[in-house]
């Protein structure tokens, strides 16, 4: 994950004669749906006054649910793409120039759009209800939402950063488990507050689907602004060294 | 796991004449005994009537009941059989040409009755009770049923593609558990809509032993075309490019 | 984890002799006195009547415990004993001629002897009450018991031998996890019936601290049984083959 | 992890002058912060009267959140200050001289102030309440906590120092992942008895923000006196010998 540093290549319009850019664009597309289908898939309850032997989602549930989600997309196509699924995500890649501008552009269209199929093919197959849009809970307000996504998404973006890091040889295990569960740990927190969103295009789909756009502003500019905030604080302060300048 | 070429070796007859053909069909009906051992084994209540202080199982214990019972086996006999477990999956390594015709219907076979054992010895060591037979509730219908079968049997069979890609090197930690934590996730979502099968050997063999076949053709249908879904997607779209095609 | 051939080895008195063989008893007794102490202590309720506000705890809780537990021991003295800490095991191991008679009896003492420890801490620790005894559901009787103990604990040590097969270099991720979540789905499935020992250390620790002893012969029986099946399939069919005898 | 020899620099004044060290504090900082704010997040509860349908927490949730926060700040930032974000585990360093004096007593003053902003903005962002303050279960004694909070330190720290062992060469998987999961196992059993510190910087936060002071010697003496004893134990018994002492 090397940084961009010749300015034509960061506005990247080259990348838009690549194959892979477009093999990149349908992973982040079939990403994104899939993060919607499962995530907001686990939020669907079959308790109802009519089925009364049926059963509720829980918050345990719905946490491991969006994170190995997530673990998983990055372990099927984070060679192709990244497997950013996320616009915030995208956007802490963009300021640190790790994507052009041209791509980061399309990679968000794409991951909305997967986000609103994702939620329809949900819609297609599930009970009738609303399911997995993100609600502000009536217990605070949308400045306190807008405070926690902005939290849980700098987390998010900062193990992103942190796996991801090129010039560290410290990191073992699987790095999509890694930022997999720390998005689980985000949502044992968030899910009864805001949803748990921390991922603009995984809003923007449900919202879409079920027309329900109240607070809608929360879960694009907290998350954006947490993955930005991760993004230079990871690249400024907590990169490590180039090797020659390791002691 | 490289593709079979040669059309011979692709029919396979020569498969029977391998010890090894024999240890794999071996490892496939342990590996799909114990899936059905434990999954379903993790579905057994003790709270009833005349025992108010059982226990009844939940959604999440069964989500990672029926994921790491795979992980497990993958685990121990992966090497011998690369360890299906599945018919999907057997199907969606029969379309890429990983497999050889012959020895994927004999590990369908085996798979099958695999499965057929593990519910019998669950019966065996259980209380009383039908233990384990997938159904579809009565808030979808089986084209709905059909179509959530398919889609997270895609999403297993893309994880098992990506993490056998033998053209990646970017994939660390364990590919048993990633592939196991993929089933945990579509548990989360379908148990309480069609039982979660993802895998037609696992709905048989509870099937078989409580003559239990509402909707079955679901849970062959929607399991093997989302597997083959995945395997074409995965060869012709985002199979890692050949070393020397690298830039 | 190569086979003991020479005779005298495998009896073993040299192994008394050795500094090692003391650490690695002394990993043993640790080893076991955690699994217990955490394992038993994720049973503790602290809902009473009189403490309406309390917890109580869930299989899913109690099933990540056990599971963590001993791969949280096999991370910290693995190098150390192997991180055995069950009989089962070492009974597996020994008829593989992985330990040699000495060890594994001196192995099995200490085992229990941890057990035993582990149990008169959490009593010392916890409310008033019998916590972590191993107790046959009044819904299935003492062959049944006896039947699952075998399947799950064959299901451990099976994995075990997996992941400690020195042929295999396919074997990536962590080894403790792997087992550790082999307990835990084993767990999800018994603990409502038998309390999901797998290990007689640990079912014999509470059994002398409560003077608990109803169907203990099940804990014993079932474990060690399943354990001795595993490794003799894994030996003669499952183990990888000598790197000379590859293709 | 080597050992510090000399004395001087097992004094550390030296360290003052280094760049390398503030960078550390700031992730000591940012680190025990977001520990406080997923963990002690994950205890906030939307089930009030006025709510009801708001969602309690739950044992595993509340286990998987810490374990999993500790990993995940592990992941992002452990090549940076090693990520103690625990005055017991930087304790069990400094009696192991694997950190110098006067950095460890600045780690344990960041840590306290990290723990404190954590909680201060998790009030910030949460519904009105006292939110993840440390108390004893009135079922035991603070004798009784003060063992708890020392065996499950113990624990943690254990496996610190075996993951850090650098004369292992056996452990593989995700160093993060091992030492988080234990984590969790530990809140599975200590949760509903002392609510689990195993961290005094942890308690320390809620305890200034929300003025809980009660029973708190236990926080700091359990858990630093757990550490201290494992670090010896592992330093002079576990820790594996030099290569060139190996047989
Ligand atoms: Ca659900
Ligand atoms: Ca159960
Ligand atoms: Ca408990
Ligand atoms: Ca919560």
């Amino acid at each position: 994950m090397g940084k961009i540093k010749d300015t034509s290549a960061y506005v990247g319009f080259g990348d838009l004669k690549k194959v892979d850019t477009y093999k990149a664009l349908l992973a982040e597309l079939v990403g994104s749906l899939v993060l919607v289908v499962i995530g907001c898939g686990s939020c669907v309850s079959t308790l109802t006054a009519e089925n009364p032997t049926g059963i509720a989602p829980t918050v345990v549930g719905i946490a491991f649910a969006f994170g190995v989600a997530v673990a998983t997309m990055a372990q099927a196509v984070g060679h192709v793409s990244g497997c950013h699924i996320n616009p915030a995500v995208t956007c802490g890649m963009l300021v640190a120039r790790h994507i052009s501008v041209t791509k980061a552009l399309l990679y968000i269209i794409v991951q909305c759009l997967g986000g609103v199929v994702g939620a329809a093919i949900l819609k297609g197959v599930s009970p009738d209800g609303v399911w997995g849009a993100t609600t502000v809970s009536p217990l605070i307000n949308s400045g306190q939402a807008f405070g926690i996504e902005l939290v849980i998404t700098f987390i998010l973006v900062l193990v992103v950063f942190g796996v991801c890091d090129d010039r560290r040889n410290d990191v073992k295990g699987s790095a999509p488990l890694a930022i997999g569960l720390s998005i689980t740990a985000c949502h044992l927190v968030a899910v009864p507050l805001t949803g748990a969103s921390m991922n603009p295009a995984r809003t923007f789909g449900p919202s879409v689907i079920f027309n329900s756009w109240a607070n809608h502003w929360v879960y694009w500019a907290g998350p954006i602004l947490g993955g930005i905030i991760a993004a230079v604080l990871y690249t400024f302060v907590f990169r490590a060294p180039k090797p020659q300048e390791r002691e």
